[in-house]
Formats: C-alpha cells, sequence, structure tokens
C-alpha cells in the first residue's frame, strides 16, 4: 500500500509513530516511552517497535508502506539521514544514521527532519495553516521550536532555519538554557520557566507551583501544572507566564518584520494549552513591535494536536 | 537598445540615475537632489530628469531603453506602481501614482521597488553576494534596512519583508526614530545615533562630534564626521559606535537563526564606511547569540557602493 506512509515523532520522553493515508488521515498508532538506557541504537529500536505496532493496528506490513518519516529533535540531517547533538535524548551527544538503520529494521524507504519543522508542515498542509501559503510555526513548549513554509514550501536555509526561540528580544539579560543571554526562549521556555520559578521560590516569593507538582506526582512544572496554578489565583505563576507571553509576542514580532508571514500557528505543550486564552495579550504584545502595524499576520492555534509531528513526518517522504 | 535599462534610486536628498547594460554596467548616471518643495508631482519630474541626462550621457533615448526600475523608500508597491508613505520624502504621506507618471514622461515601462531590497538584489547579482544563493542584505545608513534573497530569489513576504533595523534587540529599551522601543535601528541608526549623542552632549558628556559638524561645514553627523570623531579619539563616539556594532551583531544573529543564510551583505552609507574597520567586532556580537554558531554566515561588506541602489532598480525590469 503505497499511499500509506509512517511517521515517528521522536521527542524527550516519548515516540509517538501513526501511519498515515494519501488524504492525511491516521490509519493506526503507536506511543512508547522513549529508552532512557542504551543511547542511540536503543532509542531507534524503540522508533521501529512503535512503527510496527502502529502498522499492525493499520494492517499493514512495514515493508509495505510508501516510507516512513522521523521527526528529531537535534541536528537532523535529511541529505544523510544522520542526526547529531540531539542533547534532549539520553546519550545521544554524537551522531547516529537513523535512516540506514531504520531502513534496515522496517524494510522500506526512511527520511529524518527537524521535529518542529515537519510539525509546521503538517499544520501547513492539513492543519491550522490550510488557507495560508507562508507562515511561521511557533512551537512553545520545554522550548520554544520554529518551521518556516514560504510560498507553500518549507524553508530549512542550510539545515538549521527556524530557531525563533533564539532570537533574541532582551540583549545581556536572562541566561537560556542554550547557554546565551536574552533567546525569547529564556523567557518561555517551559524549562526556562520552571528555574525561574525555582529560582523566585527560594528567594522568598509565594507560589503554589511546586506544592500543586508534587500533589499531582509529575517530574517538573507541566503546562497542566502552570494551568492549574494560575486557576488557582497563584501570582508568581500568573506572573511568570504574562513574562513568557511578553517575550514569545516580542520575538514573534521580529520575525514578522523580517519575513512578513501571512499566518504564525502556535503549537506545543504550552502553545495548544495556552494559546487561546492569552490570544489577546499575545497578539497586544506582537503588535507593539510590528514595522506594518496595519495588516498583523493571522495568529492561529497548532489544530493537530498530539498527533501533529509524527503526521508532519510521514510528509517527509512525499515533500522532498 | 532594449538591452539596456535605466536605474533609479530615490534618496531623501538625492536622486541617482543609472542606464545599465545587461551585464550590470553602467553605461550612463546622473545625480540630482531631491526637491525639497513641491511634493510628488515635483520629486517624479527631477526623477525624470536625472534619467534623461543618464540616458543622454548613454547616447540612448528613454524611449529606446527596455524599462526603468526604481528604487524607493516607504511603501513601494510592486504591482500597482504606487509609493505611498515615503517619510523621508519631503511631502510624500500620502499615496503617488511614481510607475504610471514616470512611464508618460519618459516613454518606457517603469517597474517600483523597496529602495533597500533592489541595492541586495544588486549585490547578490552583481556585487559582494554573487558567489551565495541565500543572502540578507543590511543597509546600515541613517536608518537601517535589510532586504532578503532565498534560494535566489527575491524574498517580499506581503510586500513589507526585510524589515531587520525593527526586530527588537532590547525589548522596552531605547526609543526608535519609528516610535517603538528597544528595534536594533533604536542604537545603530545614524540618525537615532546623532539623537543620542546630541542628548548626552546635553548631559555633560564631552564629544567634538558637533564641533567637527560645523568645522565641515555639515548639516548632521555624517558618517564622515563619526570616522573623523574616532580616528581623533572621541570616546563618546567610540562608545556609540560599539553600541551601534552590538546592536547589529544582536538583530544580525536573530535574522540568522531564523533564516539561516549562507551571507550577510553589510551596505548603506555606515556599513560602507565602517564595515572593514569593525567586522571584527560585529561577527563578534554575532557570534555571541547564533544559534549554530559552528557555522557563521560570510559577512561582507556591498561591492557597488553608491551606485548600487540604482543599479538594482534597474533589475526590477528584467527581474520581476
Amino acid at each position: 500500500m503505497p499511499d500509506l506512509h509512517g511517521g515517528i515523532d521522536l521527542g524527550g520522553t516519548k515516540i509517538q509513530a501513526a501511519i498515515v493515508d494519501a488524504k492525511g488521515e491516521v490509519k493506526g498508532e503507536a506511543r512508547h516511552p522513549t529508552p532512557t538506557e542504551g543511547g542511540p541504537p536503543q532509542i531507534v529500536e524503540a522508533m521501529a517497535a512503535a512503527l510496527t505496532e502502529a502498522a499492525k493496528q493499520a494492517g499493514v506490513e512495514t515493508a509495505a508502506l510508501g516510507g516512513v518519516g522521523v521527526g528529531s529533535p537535534g541536528d537532523a540531517n535529511e541529505k544523510t539521514g544522520v542526526v547529531s547533538s540531539a542533547r534532549n535524548l539520553p546519550g545521544w551527544e554524537g551522531s547516529f544514521a537513523v535512516a540506514e538503520t531504520l531502513e534496515q529494521a522496517l524494510g522500506t524507504k526512511v527520511r529524518v527532519g527537524n521535529d518542529v519543522q515537519v510539525a509546521t508542515e503538517a499544520e501547513f498542509h492539513l492543519g491550522a495553516g490550510r488557507e495560508f501559503e507562508t507562515l511561521i510555526g511557533v512551537f512553545w513548549g520545554t522550548g520554544v521550536g520554529g518551521g518556516l513554509v514560504l510560498a507553500g514550501k518549507p524553508w530549512l536555509g542550510r539545515g538549521a532555519a527556524g530557531e525563533i526561540g533564539h532570537m533574541v528580544v532582551h540583549r545581556g539579560d536572562a541566561r537560556c538554557t542554550c547557554g546565551r543571554r536574552g533567546c525569547m526562549e529564556a523567557y518561555a521556555g517551559r524549562m526556562a520557566m520552571e528555574r525561574e520559578a525555582h529560582h523566585r521560590h527560594q528567594h522568598g516569593h509565594g507560589t503554589d507551583l511546586f506544592k500543586l507538582m508534587e500533589k499531582h506526582g509529575k517530574p517538573r512544572l507541566t503546562s497542566g501544572i502552570w494551568e492549574r496554578a494560575i486557576d488557582h489565583g497563584d501570582k508568581l505563576a500568573a506572573h511568570l507566564l504574562d513574562r513568557a507571553v511578553e517575550a514569545l509576542g516580542t520575538g514573534i514580532a521580529s520575525a514578522v518584520n523580517l519575513i512578513d508571514p501571512e499566518a504564525i500557528i502556535l503549537g506545543g505543550g504550552m502553545g495548544i494549552r495556552f494559546g487561546e486564552r492569552f490570544m489577546e495579550p499575545l497578539t497586544h504584545e506582537m503588535g507593539k513591535h510590528l514595522f506594518a502595524d496595519d495588516r498583523p499576520p493571522a495568529v492561529r492555534v497548532a489544530a493537530l494536536g498530539d498527533l501533529g509531528g509524527a503526521v508532519g513526518a510521514s510528509l517527509l517522504v512525499t515533500n522532498r
């Protein structure tokens, strides 16, 4: 069934696999935890297992698929199929030939691409970006990733385009998780927000964030914990979310001033949870810095949810 | 002679016209001051006169040209040939049908485009950007303008792309000439630098900048005055230039993180005068904020000099 393709979204905690038909409909899916030991070989084995399970659900052999795409963090080289420096994956500081290894396991061709870029393309083809020709995907989660579709085509630059989270919004100010200063992600990334909450809590700011985290048995401040906290009137949580939205609006405006796209698609765990709730302050902050402020771009929340990454990855087989 | 084209660079103080052959060689040129009275009709009349003079020098009737391109400030609509809100031109707050009016005066077709975008395209085709497929032009002058060439093609977005000078580098900080806060141009634009120098001078900072300006009979702090001042060891001038270079490096890095181009072409009056002298601190400041810092883009000073704008404008006739 060459009109069925596989897609794998490789994340720091989970591997999401999907079997997708030519219309973008999901015919089978499976989710496995990302192995924390064994490094790249073990992780790729788990990817093969998840994809095989999803194929079984769709009633197809993996070797009969038209191909499989992988959306990966780190430096995913589309030409070689090698993934390097995927530092949020356990033991993946070096390089590993993902496409080659998976091809042997699955018996079909495999393409790799950047996880955020393929999720942006999924929204462009099948989700919240369908009506636009040029858009920027902003994936607000643990960090802040970005993807570009310009005049209907993915824009990769020299392979590392779309790093909107590391556009500078406040030169010399907050330290980012990447080690640099003043990046948008240093204010808006969930990991940076948690670090800042922890720091302020230790310095005497009252907050229920960490109590809520323990109460709900979470190892970190998930988007759900942030939401509960602001629903309970937690002032520090509300302040840090406002600060994140200011940075997002500022960085997005900079990107719009440079590229002048028709639309911004806001995805990611934080983006999907808070996108509608913070749409007004986000567009307000963006508007403050738009040079052509009489016609701001449309801002839409991503529509494909959790499966967007895997569906987008499946498009790598047909779109490249 | 349809292989000869005209180009006009419309500036706030001068109108530069050129006749260019198919290889990009300049066969005739003329420079007229921009009329300060009479508004758009008078300015367009002066454009026609300059172009006619350049054509005479090249030994060609304007009606025999393959067409004429105009690089304009403000909102230059490529589709309609109308230029709006060109606020640095005297009396040009509204809209004026530049292409239509000039076509009647010159007897050949006329195309209008953004001045900085066409200068970027000139560098791409004929100047410092010839060896690259994807580049960002950064024109550091009175303000800071930008132009984009992506995979060999001009990128205009919805018509307002390339506003790199209004990317935010320091949210909420210095007031920009555009009225917003924290834009790159608020630190690096020559006009903003002059305003800041004036402000600090009035508040007791010693500087010879304004003495040098008077001595050389200049109405403002030109790039030449800034150069003389730092050559004389003027501390305020040196500090404000360092501050400008920091902002440029930061904003350029943000643009690179988003687009991942092969090269940055640095032009404009300040860029051409100071590009080589400040290349090391500029690339150092940029490097601090590059996400893919192991392979920075090439940074080159524009090669076409003062005529780049007019030559680039002439390309509008053939490249659109």
